[in-house]
This record gives C-alpha cells, structure tokens and sequence, in this order.
C-alpha cells in the first residue's frame, strides 16, 4: 500500500527571515523544528516564481529545441524552450507565451504532463511541464537583449542520441523528455 | 547535424563576489558581459557540491525508496535515497555511503547512468545518478539528528504508479526513474 500523506514528518517553522530579496534571488533563513525536537537555527529556501518548459513537436514530428548559454555550469547545451510564470498568468499561457518568444512556435494542442521541482528541500516554487503537439512556425522570436536564443528542429533520433549519450542536462527537462520516450515506446 | 560546442555563446565574468557563504547556501554575484555586449551587473549563481543520487533494486526486483519531509515545497513524498559528495570522495563512493547510511542497504552492481543538474543556469554543481541493481539488506540505517527519513520496498508497479500519477517531484530522481522505464520498457 503506498502512503500518500503529504503531512508526515511536516517541520514547525519558529522563525523566518530574509537575507536577499532581488528580482533573480530572493533567500529565506528559517528556525525550524523537526518532530524529533531536533531545532536546526538555519535552513534556507530559495523563494522563486512558478516556471514552464515545452516539449513542444512539430506537425511533422520534429522536436523544438533551443540551445543557450548557461553561466551556473558554464556551458551550452540542447534544452526544452522554458521560462518564468509572470504574476498574474496562468502556466499554459506563460509556457504558449515563452514558446512563442523564444521560437516563434505556436498553435497545436497543449497537456499538461507534470509538475515537478527542481529541489523540494531548498526552493519553493514548481515547475509546470507542457507537451505540445502539431506546434507550427508562426512568428520570428522576440527576445530580451540578456536573451541570446538559438532554435533548432530536432528529429526524434537526434533526440534520442543526446538522452542516450547525456548530453542534456537540466533535469526539469529531462523528466518530461525521458517521459516521452517511455510512454511512446521510442527506445 | 547536432552541434556539440560547449563555449558556443559564453559569456565573460568582468566581477565576482559573495553575499553568503555558509555550509548550506553559498550565494556568488557575477557581473558578465554577453557576446552581445550587454552587460548584466547582477547574476546569480549557488554554489553546493556535487550531489549524488542511486536508484536501487533488490535481489527481488523490489526499489529501494524513502520518504523525507521537504521543507521548500512543505511536503513528504517518495524519493531515490541522495546526498552530497563529501570533500575528497568519489562520486560512487558517496553514492554507495548514502545508500548505506540512508537505507542500510548496499552489495550489488553498480552503474553511473547520468550526471545532471537542477539547474544549470542558476547553480554550478552535478548530480550523479548511480543505478544499483541487487542491492540487499546490509545493516539499519545509520541517520543524523536533522535526517528523518523511511525506507519503502516498492514493487515495479507501485513506482509505475507513482510516475504515472505525477506524485515524485524531485526532478533529478525523475530523470533517471523515467529513463529506467524507458529503456526496460516498462510501461
């Protein structure tokens, strides 16, 4: 019988407070109490925004894929199109809006596959996974000048070859992708 | 033709400080200039070290689980046992002592399947994702007073269950369960 009880071992918080509050890190120092009793004076939970990414194919059965530079492991590499839920948007219209400015994709029929986190014990935030099929080219991209974008048609093997010789990194990514060769039996 | 350069793109670090080094959040502010010219003066980067995480079967085909409370998102779910890499350990080594000291299992054939990370924007450490396969019962679990953690054996089709039902949400656990799905074909 599995256990699907959300609250075990749930922590008391006694105490919060912020080191940093900016626009790309804001940092929380909690005071918190294990069930044990054991009180731990420092633990700290990176506060963020919800974020998307889009496994996103297009009407002829290609992937669209993005590579970008990523300056936290200094390196660029293959990635779903992904970004931040602005205040105010549902995911599904933050995923559709980021598709379209980071590829200039759109249309097709959108699903939610899951929600994950990139680290349940140290951010707060989920990270909403869409899978779009039959997406087409409608636009050109429209990026920010910090935003330097490069887009890519991937055919299924070519997908295939980068989860097998792991060469994609992000594991946000990952989740869905590996998802998708499982469930469609691709391996 | 897949492109594999690294560099493509990368951006140059002008400054670098710390606003936080503690054992638990060591926080790094780059100033960096894109290959664009635009120059961001507040980029963010954590630093941790290498994690690791091991997806372990049994003898009997049975996964070696656990439950933990995580305080970001203020949840208890199903995990892959994980931890970090010890100053001066190998990858496996840290592995192999996590899945020992977590769950009191160890023995079997081991396999590193991916290296990955949470987010490669915004931290610079990997995750090692070990694959053990017939692991046994060694000894108890050996926790520290701040680890409150279960051991689950769970069947082929209770952790079916699990993926298919979105209730595992640490996405690197994520990617290498799915993967193992994939390439058995489990689903």
């Amino acid at each position: 019988m599995l256990i699907n009880n959300l609250d075990e071992r749930k922590w008391k918080t006694l105490k919060s407070d912020y080191l940093i509050r900016r626009p790309w890190l804001t940092a929380r120092r909690d005071t918190v109490e294990l069930p044990n009793g054991t009180v731990n004076p420092e633990f700290y939970v990176l506060e963020y925004p919800d974020w998307v990414n889009v496994l996103a194919v297009t009407t002829d059965n290609k992937f669209v894929m993005i590579r970008q530079y990523r300056h936290g492991i200094g390196e660029t590499r293959y990635e779903l199109c992904a970004g931040v839920v602005d205040p105010g948007e549902e995911p599904l219209e933050a995923a559709q809006r980021e598709l379209s400015e980071e590829t200039g994709f759109g249309g097709g029929v959108w699903e939610k596959i899951m929600v994950i986190s990139g680290n349940p014990s140290t951010t707060n935030n989920l990270t909403h996974c869409y899978l779009a099929k039959g997406v087409e080219r409608i636009s050109g991209q429209h990026l920010e000048s910090t935003e330097d974008i490069s887009v890519h048609l991937l055919t299924v093997d070519e997908v295939k070859h980068l989860l097998l010789n792991d060469e994609i990194k992000q594991a946000l990514m990952l989740a869905p992708l590996w998802r998708y060769f499982a469930m469609k039996k691709l391996l």
